[in-house]
């Protein structure tokens, strides 16, 4: 028998598929990388479907691919190797929402927009919002964070426990319902961020947070990138705990008000968010228009309604699509490098400078309150000088980085394409990461060629 | 030569000791378990002699226990299995401190109180607290907590990377400067709460904090402890930023005011403090009278001056050593467990009887924002009858937290002492991480006899 007429046998039609457009819908994300088709898909309804099919996977080294939504930016959901593509859309459910703990339970393919509708009937809120409607097991697998990570923290800091299905079949939980724990090795943030390498997720316990009893939102436009940075800087050291703080270039602005619609000024721009009592949110955004004004800002402008505080969101969050499809010809590729934030000022000027250098077409953006932001760079794919020029600026933009002590990617992960990098910025862990995967993945099945540097045929 | 004098011809005398004073002060902490004498005390000055010693005592199979002011409560300076105990002392300068990164880059053997010292010049703090003045190293090492977790999180949350030396001598960063990453496997927490059993710390690189414009501080008198813990509930899931909640029982409150000499009113109560802005402290503040006052609050008193303020927090710092020392012939054992918040009330009131119906002298406190209290029992170690209830109570209190899906610790860390529950606790997880421990100590030196239930001599 063929493996696809095993799976059939083992798992049923409604599970296993390798119908052409399923296929290819499973052959790609939203990075630049050349998609690859994979052999089957496979649909699991349980923990137990996960289970049997890693089993007889790790049993016949072929290898397994998750794959939420396809919104990855670094090729994680592609099989490059081909084999199983596991799809999690029909593991999309809230298994328990416990409002009076803060705490959901939830399985890998339900997605964050999904989340929180049903959270935000209960006054509740997952903070957690990269730009696409991705799953929160992919967000996960990707330790993902987005604009709001300055006041909330990361994917891998809202982990309270993940049910993972091994390799080998093994199932385990890596925490528990308790929000502290100094008992046994810390396996949450082992798990979040593996990238689907060391074990696919099953379940997803999450740390919840209140609505803020007021929310606000400013726009500050300032003549300079250089000036935003050095007024995020000064805010950050003030310790206000601004929810929000996001630099958008002009660039960005004018493709934006292209976009959605708006008609900000097209200047280099901060967008904030206050959450807090509307008393402590007006003292904050005070303190912060003072301090942008000393950057020489020159609109201070707040955004009152709630709906308008919408439109800023929803335009930011869009910026991505909005340069992804803005010419049918060209494709984006961006960066995500994070450094410490002393460094920000220097290290936007340098890859604005670097853009101008290449003469590139490209937007400098980001949550830069973390000391993590964008570069977003279109090119046409059939311009070979164009292609040489952006990915040169990448790597450009990454070793300045490595060397103020950053990191080569924030927020999007490792994926195909940084895994050049992973030697320089982990040295000797990159010894102890290998031996990581070797000991939980030993027949090398899951998401081969993702991650880490190493040899795919053991 | 004896491996005394093979260390002393290695390191000199200034870091080789055998004096029996110092073997002694080496051979307990602050818990309840036996001593034992190391049979050398090591004194590194620097990553290279700490790489030497684990060169030489992996060659000769002998165990090494790292050592930092000894002030677990869970037996983890104790070298149970005799070998090596290695004095961080002589390691407790700040390498770098950069206060425009929010970043201070510390030896293991600086404490808390010393750390802060230094900060606070430049208008910063660190928030992890311990009772005691623990070094960061130990801090690092049980992943401590505190009064001020509730806010900013645990240790492990802390750390953007340690320098690590493995037991075969090799030097490793588990981060990096950055306060953001998605490259790579997640390795910070992985050693953060390894009790020295996978590595010793030769450098910690943490996030720091800007001291708030504005700290307020407040006491709630409740007439029960149930009406305390109901309160900490609602004020959690009103979502109020709180920095500090502490849950201090009657017994507690009459052992502060005998030690510490204050005066506060004999009754259940909380403690409570107020970071931000004045206006949005205000407003907060009254929020949670209100909340208070719903559970029939007795009396809401603000500690208004910085004086009073720190009145408060002494005298609740203090609290595990006013037990501790109220009695030449009596002992304390504590418990740490950490639940789900809503299972706060019956775990507190489950605690709460079972001291009584064992008829012991025992006090219900702590960090009720995460869910996180403390059982302190003061037991005459010379009555068997007193010795046997003690234990046979904290496994009690265990395993109801437990059945609850909390944690057997929130904070103290396992040592000797939850050994015994980690099975229960972790099920599956608990063979990865004893295939964590052989992967990086095959040996057995590091620590031997702590965190893991293993076999010493394998």
């Amino acid at each position: 028998m063929s493996i696809y007429e095993e799976l059939l046998e083992r798992f049923g039609k409604e599970k296993v598929s390798i119908n052409e457009t399923i296929l290819e819908h499973h052959s790609k994300d939203e990075s630049y990388f050349d998609p690859v088709l994979p052999d089957i898909v496979f649909f699991p309804a349980s923990k137990e479907d996960v289970q049997s099919l890693l089993t007889y996977a790790n049993d016949k080294r072929i290898p397994v691919v998750p794959f939420g939504v396809g919104s990855s930016l670094e090729g994680h959901a592609i099989p490059i190797h081909k084999g199983i593509s596991v799809d999690f859309s029909q593991m999309n459910h809230i298994i328990e929402l416990r409002p009076e703990d803060l705490i959901v339970k939830a399985q890998p393919g339900i997605t964050r927009l999904q989340l929180n509708q049903e959270l935000n009937k209960h006054g509740l809120f997952f903070p957690v919002d990269p730009g696409a409607d991705a799953t929160i097991g992919g967000m996960t697998a990707t330790n993902a964070s987005g604009t709001q990570a300055v006041r909330y923290g990361v994917m891998k800091d809202q982990i309270l426990d993940l049910e993972v299905v091994l390799a080998d079949g093994r199932i385990l939980h890596t925490g528990s319902l308790a929000k502290k724990s100094s008992s046994g090795y810390h396996l949450n943030s082992l798990f979040a961020g593996s990238e689907g390498t060391l074990g696919l997720f099953t379940e997803i316990t999450l740390k919840l947070h209140g609505i803020p009893e007021s929310i606000m939102a400013a726009r500050a436009c300032f003549s300079s990138v250089k000036q935003c940075v050095e007024a995020a800087v000064s805010i950050l050291r003030a310790g206000i705990p601004i929810a929000r703080m996001e630099l958008v270039d002009a660039r960005s602005i004018a493709q934006v008000n292209h976009y959605s619609d708006t008609a900000f000024k097209e200047t280099p721009s901060l967008f904030l968010e206050f959450h807090g009592n509307e008393a402590g949110n007006h003292a904050d955004a005070e303190f912060v228009q003072a301090l942008c004004e000393e950057q020489d800002c020159q609109e201070f402008i707040f955004e009152k309604d709630s709906l308008k505080r919408a439109q800023l969101w929803k335009a930011r969050h869009d910026l991505s699509y909005a340069f992804r499809h803005s010419d049918p010809k060209k494709k984006t590729i961006g960066t995500d490098v994070c450094v410490p934030i002393s460094k920000l000022p220097e290290m936007v000027e340098y890859a604005r400078a670097r853009i101008d250098y290449h003469e590139l077409d490209g937007a400098v953006l980001g949550h830069i309150g973390d000391g993590n932001f964008h570069t977003l760079t279109l090119f046409n794919p059939e311009i070979k000088e164009q292609v040489t020029k952006t990915h040169l600026l990448n790597e450009e933009i990454v070793e300045f980085a490595l060397s103020l002590g950053g990191s080569c990617t924030g927020e999007h992960g490792v994926g195909i394409g940084k895994m050049k990098y992973q030697q320089q910025e982990h040295g000797e862990s990159l010894s102890l990461m290998t031996s990581i995967k070797n000991m939980l993945d030993p027949n090398y099945i899951l998401n081969p060629g993702k991650l880490l540097p190493m040899e795919t045929n053991k």
